[in-house]
């Protein structure tokens, strides 16, 4: 166990405009907090770095509170317990929770969730055992209900919650039509990760693309971008498609409105349906939903791509911005202590 | 019978840019057509002005093929058989078709639906037992699906589609709040149709309004007019909110690209849906919505509320364009023939 004194902190000073900068950020030190009765304290390993952490970095109504001026960054991740009150955990226990920004915190124990390795690697907790899968598993399944033999898209293929939906949409007999930036990432997409195809959006048209991968146009699309790409996937829906709006990086750092998607009349010509869905809405489901994850992950099916940082606490500010300029492939962890 | 030899026809000149001109059109006369084998020849008597028709007349796929440069523009209406050569059908029959901007039309048996005075009147089959009706029908009930208790918004609330639409929600048990254009239409859509209230887009703030009168937020928004007017509702959506595309009246003669709903991630917020839908998909549940609404009508719960335009064929481009205008309250139908 550490016997680390100082708990390092990252708190938001400012609300960005556009992309978060360093005068956004205020690092903090702090005495370790101490466990409460009924709490747990717990040193961070790593830390999960996601998309919708810049929204939650604004002011106003969402499907979250913002964080607020002062506080520290809101972020889940995995910690081993230093010290338990609570009967439920005890020290050397691996448990996941929103530990926020920091290298030690303490939280009441129904906050913590229990890491089972012998399922999956701390990364890939973060990842496919994590909120990504959680939300690649729910949107596609539950709210894209994808069937076999149809053609799903998803954008932002490389991330996070792309590598998973599309692997997820082979899994279920689809074809699987990926959209990501950069030759090698979709080299990956398709090589690594078995999607049928992947478009490249900055080599050429997407619309072509589209044409090509899709002739039969497209029922699920499973949008973590929005955007341009949006409106040109509006354009080659298949009759009765769904399209998830999971979210829209491509505007979260934008300061000027966001357009909407034009293309959006497409949905009554192809009578199809778009729908938006918060994957917390589905946590009493997660325990099954991550059991059937963690099979399909040891019978080789899936493939779980984490891209591990090191730097601890004071990267954390660049290494989230990495994320919007799509620097990643797989889930952005960030390590904080070693693991 | 009527001892007509000439058929009076309209006929698509070219494609509208914005509102439809008259160098868009083209009056023909021809004489009026002999019924072949297995064909029924029908007298006009009143044709059905649609929003949708404004469509039909661009290029491009659709739903439905564009009205061909030189065809008689398509149109629904109600006829009198006067010659038949299929067993199905008698003179003096009444029957509803697809029979074009012309006085006379010749169409296969199959094509034609049988109209049941005892049910409605002539203006009735084209409006609430008719495609509007249908419209209302399906699209709220199948697409929308409200529930006891929730909040309805229906924009274009004083139109053939909107009318019905509200009141279908009432008798749902649902709150059934309108958007139109004009105190007078606001105040017929509460008083005759008995919605809980109407909001008046001319006269003050719909985000007012909405606020006012849909103080939970919007559990169904059923759109005929798009634009800005779905974006101020998207802002107001109540959770897992349905938003049901109809139409977009607001854009059908925009000449420029239409832009979209910026505040499509409310969806994702409040984990509502957008759907589009086509009412031909239902055809084969037409009959028993006609009964039930012919019920409702016959019992009082259910108005129908029509604006018969005189005027015949030469009348039908100055008609069409009023819908556009906002000019009619309810069904706007040309009468072509006494009846």
């Amino acid at each position: 166990m550490s016997t680390a004194t100082v708990n390092h902190q990252l708190r938001l000073a400012a609300r960005p405009v556009g992309l978060a900068t360093d005068a956004d950020w205020r690092f903090t030190k702090e005495p370790v907090p101490a466990p409460a009765a009924g709490q747990v304290q717990v040193q961070v390993l790593a830390l999960s770095l996601d998309p919708a952490m810049r929204g939650w970095m604004n002011e106003g109504r969402s499907y979250i509170a913002p964080v607020a001026i002062g506080e520290v960054m809101r972020a889940g991740g995995i910690g081993r317990v230093a010290e338990s009150r609570d009967p439920a955990f005890a020290p050397w226990d691996l448990v996941g929770g929103l530990f926020g920004a920091q290298e030690w915190a303490c939280l009441p124990a129904p906050a913590l969730q229990k890491i089972d390795l012998r399922l999956g690697t701390v990364p890939q907790w973060l990842n496919v055992l994590g909120m990504p899968g959680m939300t690649a598993y729910f949107g596609l399944l539950d709210v894209g209900r994808p069937e076999p033999g149809q053609t799903v898209v998803v954008s932002g293929a490389a991330g996070a919650v792309g590598q998973t939906v599309g692997q997820l949409a082979k899994i279920k007999g689809c074809r699987a039509v990926g959209i990501a930036g950069g030759a090698a990432k979709c080299d990956r997409v398709v090589g690594e990760l078995g999607f049928d195809a992947c478009i490249d959006y900055k080599a050429g048209s997407v619309r072509e693309g589209l044409k090509q991968h899709c002739p039969q146009g497209v029922d699920v699309y499973f949008d973590n971008v929005g955007g341009e790409i949006l409106d040109l996937v509006l354009a080659k829906l298949a009759p009765k498609a769904r399209v998830v709006i999971c979210g829209a990086i491509s505007q979260y750092n934008a300061t000027a409105p966001v357009p909407g998607p034009k293309n959006y009349l497409s949905l009554l010509v192809h009578r199809a349906r778009m729908e938006g869905f918060v994957v917390f809405d589905y946590a009493p489901r997660f325990a099954p939903a991550v059991a059937e994850l963690a099979g399909w992950l040891q019978d080789g099916r899936l493939k779980s791509r984490e891209d591990v940082v090191d730097g601890g606490i004071a990267a954390f500010p660049r290494t989230l911005n990495r994320l919007f300029a799509g620097e990643n492939f797989g889930k952005l962890v960030l390590r904080v202590a070693p693991f």
